[in-house]
C-alpha cells in the first residue's frame, strides 16, 4: 500500500521555473512577424511624422490671412502651387498666397495652417475662403508621435497588428524575435485509437492527441506528435528521441501515483523525475522531469485533467521561455454556488462567470467530455481555504485571459 | 463647396449586412481544424465512454463484498484475472472475487465497483482489502458523457482544442468547415514607401500594409497584398483584378469626403458605391461598395482611423460570412474622464478600462502612431448622447472581446 507525497502547487511552480530553458533568437521579415515575440528593444530611425504634414485635403496658407474670413464675408488669396501626397514644393507661401495640398503631404515653407477644401471655392488661381484657420490647424508636426532614436517598444512583447505597424513606421523591415518553441507530444495508452465510426471492444479514441496538440498550437509553438503503447521500452525510446529533437516534451497517460506507472518509470530510467504528484484538483497525478536537459511534463491520460494541468503549468512555462510575462488577471466574483475543498489542496473548478457572478458550468454527474467544453473560467480555491460558500467572493480567471492572444 | 451627407452607423451596418456573400464549405482532416469554423452539426457515432470503464487503477469487484472491510479489519478476496487499458476479460466476477483493472479498461461482467489499488495489498492471487466500495464507485458508466447519435455540437462555431477533441471522441477524422475568406488588401498613396532606415523627402512608411494585413490574418482569413499610386486607372485595374480573385476587397487611402477622391471615384466607375461617409468618430471617410458582386470596404489612409473602421465594420462582416456570431460584450464601467460628443454621431474612443473604471489611454496631443497601440478597450458614445461626464456609467468593449479567439 503506497501513498505518494504530494507537493504543493507553489513548490511545483518553483521547481519548474528553476528548470527553464531560455529560447534563442532569430531575425525574420517583418511580414512574417504576426504573433511572434519581439527579441529586441525597438528604437525609431525616424521622426514620425518625418515632416510637418497636412492632416487634411485643402490649402496650406498663413493662418492670420484668414482671420477676417466668414461664410458671409469670404476673402480671396492666390493659389501658387499644388502638393500631392508623396510630393513636395520648393515654393514659399507669402501673405495672401496658398498652396493646394493633399492629406499626408509636407507643409510648404511659409505656411502655418491648412484650410479644409470644403470651406473654399477655387476660380482658376483665385481661392475664395469662407472660414478661419488657427496657427498649426490641420498640421501634424514633425516628430509629434515619435522622435528619432526614441525607444518605442520593449523586447519580449507579443507582436500584434498595431505593434508590427509601429515597427514598420520606425523603419524596420526585419525584426529579431524569439525562436518558436518546438514541442513533442507523446500520447500513451494501449486503449487509444484514432477517431473512427466503429470501435473494437475496449478501445477509446485518443482525444488527447487532438486537444493537447491544439493547445500547444494556440501558444504559437511548433508541435510534433508521437504515440506509444503502454510499454516501457517503447516509451523510453520515444522520449530519448524527442529529448534530442525538441525544446520540451509533453506526455499523456502513464502517471498514476499509486504504483510504478509506465511513463514516470521510463523517465526515471533515462533521466530524472523532479516531482510526481501535486496537491491540486483535478490533475493530481502530474509529473515533471528532465531527460538530456530537456524538460518533460507528464500529464494525465484523462483529457479533462490533462487540460487543467496544461492550463496550470504548461501555459506559464511556454509564455516564460519566450520572454513573455504570464499574469492572467485574477478577478473577484460573487459565488452563486457552494464548493467544498480541502486545506492544503488547490482547486481549479471550471465555472461560468459573468461580469458579477460565478456559477457552475455543469450539472452534477456530467462526464469528462462535456466538462472539456464547459465554462468560461476557473474558480480557484487555494490551499488555505476549505471551500466557497454561496455569496462568498471567489477568485476567478477567464480562460481568455490565459490565451496568448 | 461640397458637403457630403453622412449616414448613421446603424444604416451603414444594414447596407453592409444586405450585401453579404455567404461562404462555401470544404471537408478537411481533423488534424487541420484548429481555428476553422464548423460547417456541420456533429452527431456522435459512439457512446462515450463506449463501455462501463474503470476510472482508477485498482480491482473490479462486487461492492457488497467490501462492506465490512476497514483499515483494522481487512477482508480477503481472490484475484482471478487482470485487464489492462485497451484489453478486456471474458471472465465473470463472482462473490469474493476481483479482477485487477487499469484506468480506462472495461469493467468485467459481474463487477459493480472498483477499489483503488492503494487500499489493497496483493499476495499472489489473494487480495487484502482495507476499504469499502459503494456500487458504481470509480466506474464511468457507458454513455455517461454522450449517447450515440446525440447532437454534440452545432455548426458555425470556431474550432478550439476542446471542441476538436470532442469531435474526435465522436468518431470523426474529417470535418466540414467554412472555406477561409480570401481578402485582397490594396494600400494606396503616392507618399507610401516600404520600411527603411532612410526616407526621401515627402515619403511616409506604409504602416497600413502591416497593420491591416495582420488584422485580416488575426480573423483567420487568407490575405493578399497589393499597392497602387494615387492614379485612378491603376486603382481601377487593381480592384477589377481583385474582384475576380477574392471574396472581399479592402483598400486604404483615397476616400476623402470633400471631393472626388481616387479610390471612391475608381469604384464608382467600375462598380457601385453604396455609401460614402459615416457619422462616426474617428473614421468618418469610410466607404462601402461592390465591384463584380465583390464587396469592397474603403478605409482611410490614416492608420488610426483605418484600424477603428476595421474594428467597427470589417470584424463583424468577416465573422458573419463564416457563420460566426459577432457579439462582443458591451460592459458598464464608471468613467473617470469627461468626453464630449455630438448628437447623431457615434464615437469610438480608445481607453484603458479595468474591472470597474475607464480612463483615457493617452495624454492629449499624442499622435496617430502611439494611439494605435494605446488602450485595451473602446468607450462607445452613441448618437443619442452628447457625451460622458466624470462619474457616468459608460459602455465599453474590450479589444480582446472583438478578437476571433
Amino acid at each position: 500500500m503506497f501513498l505518494s507525497e504530494l507537493i504543493g502547487i507553489e513548490d511545483a511552480f518553483k521547481i519548474i521555473r528553476n528548470n527553464q530553458k531560455v529560447k534563442e533568437y532569430e531575425t525574420i521579415s517583418l511580414e512574417d512577424a504576426y504573433l511572434r515575440v519581439l527579441g529586441e528593444d525597438i528604437y525609431s530611425y525616424h521622426d514620425s511624422p518625418p515632416f510637418d504634414k497636412s492632416a487634411m485635403d485643402g490649402y496650406a496658407l498663413i493662418a492670420k490671412d484668414t482671420f477676417s474670413a466668414s461664410n458671409n464675408n469670404p476673402i480671396t488669396i492666390t493659389i501658387i502651387d499644388e502638393i500631392r501626397a508623396g510630393d513636395f514644393s520648393e515654393k514659399e507661401v507669402h501673405d495672401c498666397e496658398g498652396i493646394k495640398i493633399s492629406t499626408g503631404a509636407p507643409i510648404p515653407k511659409g505656411a502655418d495652417g491648412v484650410l479644409m477644401e470644403e470651406f473654399t471655392i477655387a476660380n482658376g488661381n483665385n481661392l475664395e475662403i469662407y472660414s478661419q484657420v488657427t496657427p498649426m490647424e490641420n498640421i501634424a508636426p514633425k516628430g509629434e508621435d515619435i522622435k528619432k532614436d526614441d525607444k518605442i517598444l520593449d523586447k519580449a512583447i507579443l507582436l500584434k497588428p498595431s505593434t508590427i505597424g509601429l515597427i514598420a513606421s520606425a523603419g524596420y523591415d526585419k525584426v529579431k524575435v524569439y525562436k518558436k518553441p518546438k514541442i513533442k507530444l507523446i500520447t500513451t495508452g494501449d486503449e487509444l485509437v484514432e477517431p473512427s465510426k466503429t470501435l473494437e471492444k475496449a478501445h477509446i479514441i485518443n482525444s488527447n492527441k487532438y486537444i493537447i496538440s491544439n493547445m500547444i498550437k494556440s501558444l504559437g509553438c511548433i508541435v510534433e506528435i508521437d504515440y506509444c503503447k503502454d510499454n516501457k521500452d517503447e516509451v523510453k525510446i520515444a522520449i530519448l528521441k524527442a529529448s534530442k529533437e525538441c525544446d520540451i516534451i509533453l506526455t499523456t497517460g502513464g502517471t498514476a501515483i499509486s504504483k510504478g506507472d509506465v511513463v514516470v518509470d521510463a523517465v526515471e530510467l533515462i533521466g530524472e523525475i523532479l516531482f510526481h504528484g501535486v496537491a491540486i484538483r483535478p490533475g493530481k497525478p502530474f509529473a515533471f522531469g528532465k531527460v538530456n536537459e530537456t524538460p518533460i511534463f507528464m500529464l494525465s491520460g484523462n483529457p479533462s485533467a490533462a487540460m487543467t494541468q496544461f492550463d496550470i503549468f504548461i501555459r506559464k512555462y511556454i509564455f516564460e521561455i519566450q520572454g513573455l510575462k504570464y499574469n492572467p488577471s485574477i478577478l473577484k466574483r460573487i459565488s452563486k454556488v457552494k464548493i467544498p475543498s480541502n486545506l492544503g489542496r488547490t482547486d481549479y473548478i471550471k465555472v461560468s462567470s459573468d461580469d458579477k457572478h460565478v456559477n457552475y458550468s455543469l450539472n452534477k454527474g456530467s462526464g469528462i467530455i462535456h466538462s472539456m467544453v464547459a465554462g468560461n473560467s476557473y474558480l480557484i480555491i487555494d490551499g488555505n481555504n476549505e471551500g466557497i460558500k454561496k455569496g462568498d467572493i471567489a477568485d476567478i480567471i477567464f480562460f481568455k485571459a490565459m490565451e496568448l492572444i
